[in-house]
């Protein structure tokens, strides 16, 4: 049990009598099926000759962050903001990548500072003016950050914008004496939850294409390009087979959420990731037929994808649906009987990132009974 | 300063040498405005000779309370939750109403030993089950609790669905001795953000007549009732002018935010409250003409209403949209030139409610100095 987690436990009657007192609404991952899922990826990646970089925006946990690394496969962490890896970088948890540039002295100064605690550490880039302040940040340290270059591979949200361009990022990282070219990043975020996998694959080609052609032309002039990184949980089959990734950033596969249950994630459509990630809320008001008031809206649920799915504690076929910030309407099926005063209900979360980043905790169970709580350590660490 | 806003400090450089040197994202509140925000509702409710208890969902902030309470014409404060209740009480802060109904042993343990922490604490209910579990518990600990009824007005969320239930609901809580009948509630939440003043005004005398009905009929049976509840920041005006409601459950007024900003919330059209609470961001990636990636996306502002409204920092006509859970895009009009890369740009938070409780901390500012650092201590208390 972790010491954070005592004044939210002072919540939970009876944590050692079972999860069925858990007060509500929670964040409740079912760890056979968070198990199973790192142990699905960590055999994947075995078979195919990749290595893992679960990307800790998702998670934004050091005990998650250790569990996959107990898995297997996995050569470190990517982190989307700084304060996400001070968080893991507190926890003991080393080989961080951070997955977007940082910019401003106070970014330096704390990346120069988290360099200083780790044995692995590195960055990514997509504008000469991000590197000349790395470069200038570290020599004046007398330290050496490794870095690599971002290239945009369709999303235009970071990343050198062509070919050429990512050459020249790579040749000005690898002429300072202050920075060490690690590598290239090519993150097709807008790809991943494409439904069909045959689609998602044909999207998936020219990504690893301009990789590949980047990666060639910097060992054709003599430039090592150790790390190719990127893909996601929904083209981590696809990117593996295609052998240009040496690395996969994936996240969502840990837990599973409603926006890729809906996606295809293997060639031969067996689910390889079971969902483990539930959101259970309590029926508080039912003086209306046809639905219900709960107790989770939308400062429990991310609002950015779709909607949660009710998955147990409803009639087949309720639908579940924001009131406001504090509660939800489910929603019954023509004719059904509402559930009784203080039914739980329990719904897969929508998009598994911006939904855990709500949330102080999770609470860890173990068929019906709590197992653990686990901080959600990096939580608001935006900055 | 918060001692336990010393962790979040460590991110800040230099805050005694002024926010210029902050680092993003933040979540920044203009202290200038929200004290005229604060000063400017408690004279509008002096002069209408009406009370207010702002609804702490709001801001989920000790420190917000108390400045509300110095302002003046508080009587107490509302919360949605039993967790924001408890933050509240922890931090010295009495007189809250729960606004909506608990269930549960659990809840039912925490709010009584919450009963026994304040001197005035009331809950509202629905429903003759909630009214049997309150009165049991408070029966068999000795303990009075006082009690009010929701009454639906419109939002189908909570509340009897008519006047003579209500008045049953009345009767029943009159007819336990472990409960005290203390008034009615009616939350008009749907009309709340209509643009046009008159249209509001019209939506609002509904939900204001049910009140006064179900008011005069229980008074005619000999059941007093002290207080009626309700209205927001959107009927704050009309409602205070209608004279049905003793007290107004006014949040967003506090801060303001992009959805109220689009609403005429004064007769006569002249703005009562300032616009006071931004998100800070910074530009992180500029390869692109007409738009740059910038690190605020949707971890930082809530994505149930409109978009984010920039006021600073960028060229006039500038947007903002989300880009993924971290980044935004700022879209810049045709043929301007970007912002530099670092640059700071503000933003008006979309919906204030659901975004505070992204953070854990507002960075208050007087013009360009940061002058306190204030926890949101609720953050996150959605149970």
């Amino acid at each position: 049990m972790n010491p954070e987690s005592l004044a939210w436990n002072e919540r939970l009657v009876g944590l050692e009598s079972g999860i069925v007192r858990l007060d509500t609404p929670a964040l409740v991952l079912d760890l056979d099926a968070f198990e199973a899922n790192l142990a699905a990826m960590a055999a994947f990646a075995r078979g195919q000759g990749v290595k893992l970089r679960p990307h800790a925006k998702t998670h934004k946990s050091v005990t998650v962050a250790r569990r996959q690394l107990e898995a297997g496969e996995v050569v470190g962490f990517c982190c989307a903001k700084l304060g996400e890896a001070e968080a893991l970088a507190r926890g003991g948890i080393d080989g961080l990548l951070l997955t977007s540039p940082v910019f401003g002295e106070s970014k330096l100064a704390r990346l120069l500072a988290l360099h200083g605690r780790l044995a692995d550490l590195a960055i990514v880039v997509d504008d000469p003016e991000q590197i000349d302040a790395l470069a200038r940040t570290f020599a004046a340290a007398g330290r050496r950050l490794h870095v690599l270059v971002d290239v945009d591979v369709g999303s235009h949200r970071f990343g050198a914008p062509s070919i050429a361009d990512a050459l020249a990022l790579a040749r000005r990282i690898a002429a300072e004496p202050a920075l060490e070219f690690a590598g290239i990043q090519g993150y097709a975020g807008s790809i991943q939850h494409i439904a069909l996998y045959a689609e998602r694959a044909a999207a998936a080609e020219g990504p690893a294409a301009t990789l590949a052609a980047i990666r060639d032309a910097l060992r054709a002039e003599g430039l090592p390009c150790p790390i190719v990184t990127g893909a996601g949980t929904g083209t981590h089959e696809i990117d593996a087979r295609g052998g240009v990734f040496t690395e996969l950033q994936v996240g969502s596969y840990a837990f599973m959420d409603v926006e890729y249950l809906d996606c295809g994630l293997t060639a031969d459509g067996s689910p390889r990731f079971r969902p483990g990630l539930e959101v259970w809320t309590r029926v508080l008001s039912r003086r209306h037929a046809g639905f219900v008031t709960t107790d989770a809206g939308t400062k429990c649920f991310a609002t950015d994808g779709p909607l949660p799915r009710v998955v147990a504690g409803a009639p087949p076929g309720s639908t579940y649906r924001m009131a406001g910030d504090q509660f939800g309407r489910l929603i019954l099926p023509d004719g059904a009987a509402s559930p009784p005063m203080g039914a739980i209900v329990r719904c897969l979360v929508p998009h598994c990132d911006p939904t855990i980043n709500l949330w102080d905790h999770m609470v860890c169970r173990r068929g019906d009974r709590v197992e653990a709580i686990w901080a959600i350590d990096g939580r608001g660490a935006v900055a």
